[in-house]
């Protein structure tokens, strides 16, 4: 089984190697000192962050959303540079609770998405190995990523989108709802890198609707982002929980 | 479907709502000015890079590696924590050419390695979800990341680990190597986080086994790092190209 993530697991060969399978597997000699308990590790990485990072600026109810994106990022001067709608956490919280379903941009956040914290059975939809995306990216002279997103369709109405990838899949998704498409519950806009990643969460900002609105929306400035953060911000929009 | 990572198209509802799947598909309105060819933002993308970026220090094999994690990360500073073994790039790329597995501590992770780079057909594995883990996990008293590690069994030797994730992944795997079990050609060491991530980085940069020798390593050292930091390296050692 290649070209695909395997739960593969080796078979036991009977040569009876340190860390083989089989029923004689024992676990290694403990050399290093470290935290072992799951939950234990999640409640000092917390506590951890809430005594190192400054969320004084925050609105309280993007708290949770802050240390789970500095948990992901491995750093917290990430918090500087979040900025969000006044209302994407309720908005997007009640969406999902609602059974909306989860579109992005990448398989890679789509894994990053833990299942058992959705409170609504949430279908999570990435389009982006669709087999007609070539064929439209070629067409309308934009990249797979942007081209994707046309193929959420109506579903898109009152979905949580999150983007972690492509500024282009961003930017045309921002074309699509200020064309008067569908208008998404909430975007998790969070795309890395050095070219367009910065402007397309300007323009996530800064984007108005025919009647002044804006669709609510979280992002982190700059050339910053990845699909580890989006996919943490969706878990943190999920439940509130600290846990794993 | 859900639960699970659906390449799931929304049906045509006849609506003729914008953005709506069917035959009468069209790109939405452009409005922002970017850049659609995905090579030409890949080429901008690494040529801004190594304009911001001091590669100065590192060693030539290493450019590509270090260019491919600055793009993962979007930061160029990620550059001044990058460390690794001499023999790393070289042994990673004769492992993967000659077809050596390559084994992840999250499906994050495996989801981010780019197929067609990989030279050999390289099976990707990832443990973590085996039935047998939660088991073995409680009666070790260790992580689950860290008992899906002994799974990997024999077929460890010789092949490339990716660990972006799990300080205890990490931790259990020296243990394992230091054991005398099987050996990997190579160990990408990047797990993220606030507790024992630096410091199971230490242990990856200062493990000796017991003929003096190293297995040849990387990381990226301090609190941050990741499962698309860990792909990215991966994906770099696969090939030396810097487009897709």
């Amino acid at each position: 089984m290649s070209g695909a993530v395997a739960n593969g697991i080796p078979e036991p060969d009977g040569a009876g190697q340190a860390g083989a399978d089989g029923p004689g597997m024992r676990p290694p000699t403990r050399r290093y000192d470290y935290v072992t308990d799951g939950q234990e590790i999640y409640r000092r990485s917390f506590a951890m962050i809430r005594e190192r990072a400054d969320l004084s600026g925050l609105p309280a109810d993007l708290e949770v959303v802050a240390t789970r994106l500095i948990h992901a990022a491995g750093d917290t001067d990430i918090v500087s540079r979040i900025a969000a709608s006044p209302d994407v956490v309720e908005a997007a919280r009640e969406a999902l609770a609602g059974g909306a379903p989860i579109f992005t941009d990448s398989v890679m956040l789509a894994s990053g998405i833990t299942r058992r914290r959705l409170p609504g059975d949430n279908e999570i939809v990435c389009t982006l190995r669709d087999p007609r995306v070539p064929g439209l990216a070629a067409a309308w002279g934009t990249t797979r990523a942007a081209a994707a997103v046309s193929l959420w369709g109506p579903r898109l109405d009152g979905a949580v989108v999150a983007i972690g990838n492509a500024p282009t899949a961003l930017f045309h998704l921002l074309e699509v709802v200020l064309d008067g498409g569908p208008r998404p519950a909430a975007i998790v806009g969070m795309p890395v890198g050095f070219v367009g990643s910065a402007e397309s969460k300007e323009a996530l900002a800064g984007h108005r609707l025919a009647d002044g609105s804006q669709v609510p929306w979280i992002t982190v400035h700059g050339h910053r982002g990845g699909s580890a953060m989006a996919a943490s911000t969706v878990n943190a929009l999920a439940t509130a929980s600290e846990l794993a």
